[in-house]
């Protein structure tokens, strides 16, 4: 349904900044062509004509961001995590990715991915494909038709993979990001490039996807410093960067005036690393369940905040099993607790404000104006039913709202707008 | 509904030992007087006249076993959990245990936490009540009826805590923990000394439920070693100890010959503690998301593995928000990966056969024979309806075991067994 202009009525919370949640109990959100025209205690007069939809008693808030996700994992999340990285990568990732070159294999795997993705909580993500063309534009299809707005990427690799799923030549695989990014034209669905990370990228490859992205202005997604085994590789690989992200940087695929460039993981940057993604307003897809499972480590999650560089959380399906940003909120406060703990009592925790925040705003800036229901903000929202998990005591709005983090289930979502369109 | 002689028939998985798991697909689970009398790839012809349950395509799993929860802090799951342990109790659970001196709140709460616990997959729980003796015996019998088996223990707390918590005298304490066990007489929910911890506890509380332990040959829970401020105090209040589970010890409530005891926690005992606890056969109920939202660290289970020390998992709800017992097997593992990662590569993390033994067989130890489809064991089987979590590609009965302990929700538990009795 195409429904731009409306009211939601229930209780509604979102961020102000990182560290600040206004909540409005029985208030008032005004979605105008699709932005956000406020949140009101009272429905001013000059929307009193509009259609009210009224859920009262629930909980109103921003639909949640993924910044990093695989698409083609998500047919064996939870499955096989007692591999490290590099490893996990050749046993369970690349003989499944494989299957995305069958059209019809990817149209039943990806159909379950985007079904269950519009009943998450989820309204915006990036997305990572396989190296398969047809099977990338197939699923931007069925992700555009659910009216989800997302970036996806076919993904490059050209090197040091097993053969079942390396691209044959470098060429090949620029000719073909072209020939994906001219036939991508969707309404939703957006191209982002995607070299897979530095280690199966050749430097001509990643020299031609920054060509590509200087002559279309589009953004660009990668992996950096997520494991201790890819990094010394990628050392090994380009003795002339001064890091790894140094790589990208050097191709010009790592931020910059004209570059959105997110980067998944930085579980290990170095200061230097640090200082020039912060240089360059590199987002940071935080992704704390995939660096529990693969065993990659915790991310100094509150050095990058105190540094202002932009910032959201990942599911990273199938490295993470949970598509639910939710549950990325709850694993980031919990893994910032076990690195206070255990490595570094000079970096205070994160707050349930703080990840709740990188899990809307945070994340949705990528996106432009997205993730707040301020005024301007495209109008996101999912509609939470917690009634489940009401207790004999009384709950705020902000209460309840930490509650949905730590306990809800996709079940709870009961209705869900982006950009102002109602997916259910 | 009374049934004890019947057929489970579906997808069966079920621990032979810590790291082996035995599935049958599409096999036989015999029931005879409440025990299981064995698993069968085809049904034996004795028992081709019971009733026959078909659960075909289902998983049916051993009920999972909860070794630590505290039932009267179930009201406030997922809240408050930017604290310590120390500060945390003060502001968060003593002022919501003082409620259930009111026994229409207990009777309330206590319903939808017995409510919960009985569409959860845990069959067996340890749980702390309060210091209330009728609240106490209010809810052991809310769960006699549910059918689930319990031991529940009214919290003895004379000093150092609130006043509108602490118990008035040693005496009284006493007194009271007396008039509990002599009028707890349920089928189902039986009655374990619960002094709260050290800090909370005197002299003489801890001998006089020493006495009483002796007396009644009743089992025995409390807290060791969970956080670095209550392991100082602990050294602070007996100086006389050897170390924290020493204090316990020196008044007979630290496992040996007939006082079967579970301490929780065990995140930072030393090796004499250690020692001791191997020596004693006291178990251990490792609480990963506790330890991990109120930041007190992550226990070395490899190491009380290795030493052969009987352990299971618990919720510690609320220091834990969730229940079931699938997330402590979850929690399990992923905070054991950090643990390699982050303290001691020496220490291998945990596969997902060995969090599930913990949560079934491992705690199950401490009700007898429980936790597994062995022949003799206690029929205690949860019905998994694991459809939702299909995607295109076939996984085998290990394989959706795996699946289930990261994906799985309570509403996915379609049928529930405990000795035998159907629950629903």
């Amino acid at each position: 349904m195409e429904r731009t202009r409306f009211v939601l009525k229930g209780d509604i919370a979102y961020s102000l900044d990182p560290t600040t949640i206004r909540t409005v109990s029985d208030g008032y959100l005004v979605c105008l062509d699709g932005k956000s025209a406020g949140v009101f205690d009272a429905l001013p007069e000059q929307y009193a004509a509009l259609p009210l939809l009224d859920y009262t008693g629930r909980l109103i808030l921003p639909g949640l961001v993924d910044l990093h996700v695989h698409a083609p994992q998500y047919t064996y999340r939870a499955l096989g995590m007692d591999l490290e990285l590099l490893e996990w990568l050749e046993t369970n990732t690349f003989p499944e990715e494989r299957r995305f070159a069958d059209l019809d294999y990817a149209a039943r795997s990806y159909g379950k991915f985007v079904d269950d993705l519009v009943h998450s909580p989820n309204t915006r993500a990036c997305i990572f494909a396989t190296c398969h063309t047809d099977a990338t534009l197939l699923l931007m299809d069925l992700l555009d038709q659910s009216g989800l707005v997302t970036m996806v990427g076919r993904v490059n690799m050209d090197r040091n993979c097993s053969d079942i799923i390396r691209e044959e030549s470098a060429d090949f695989s620029l000719s073909e990001t072209r020939r994906w990014v001219e036939n991508a034209h969707f309404a939703h669905s957006t191209p982002i490039f995607t070299p897979r990370f530095v280690p199966t990228c050749s430097d001509e490859v990643l020299a031609g996807l920054g060509r590509l992205q200087r002559e279309t202005g589009l953004p660009v997604q990668s992996h950096l410093s997520e494991n201790f085994g890819e990094i010394a590789w990628v050392k090994e690989l380009c003795p002339w960067s001064a890091f790894y992200g140094d790589v990208y940087d050097r191709f010009g695929l790592f931020g910059g005036e004209g570059c959105p460039t997110i980067m998944a993981h930085c579980v290990h940057s170095t200061p230097e690393e640090t200082a020039r993604m912060a240089q360059k307003g590199v987002f940071i897809a935080h992704c704390p369940q995939s660096n529990t499972n693969i065993a990659s480590g915790i991310a100094p999650v509150r050095r990058y905040l105190d540094l202002g560089i932009p910032m959201g959380l990942g599911s990273d399906v199938a490295g993470g099993a949970i598509l639910s940003i939710f549950r990325a909120m709850a694993d980031a406060v919990q893994v910032s607790k076990l690195r206070w703990r255990l490595v570094d009592q000079g970096l205070k925790p994160l707050s349930a404000a703080e990840a709740f925040w990188l899990g809307t705003a945070g994340g949705g800036a990528f996106f432009g104006q997205v993730g707040s229901f301020a005024p301007g903000y495209e109008l996101d929202a999912i509609v939470v039913d917690d009634s489940r998990l009401a207790t004999v005591r009384p709950f705020t709005v902000e209460e309840r709202l930490e509650r949905c983090i730590y306990l809800s289930e996709d079940r709870d979502i009961t209705a869900k707008f982006c950009q102002g369109r109602q997916l259910f």
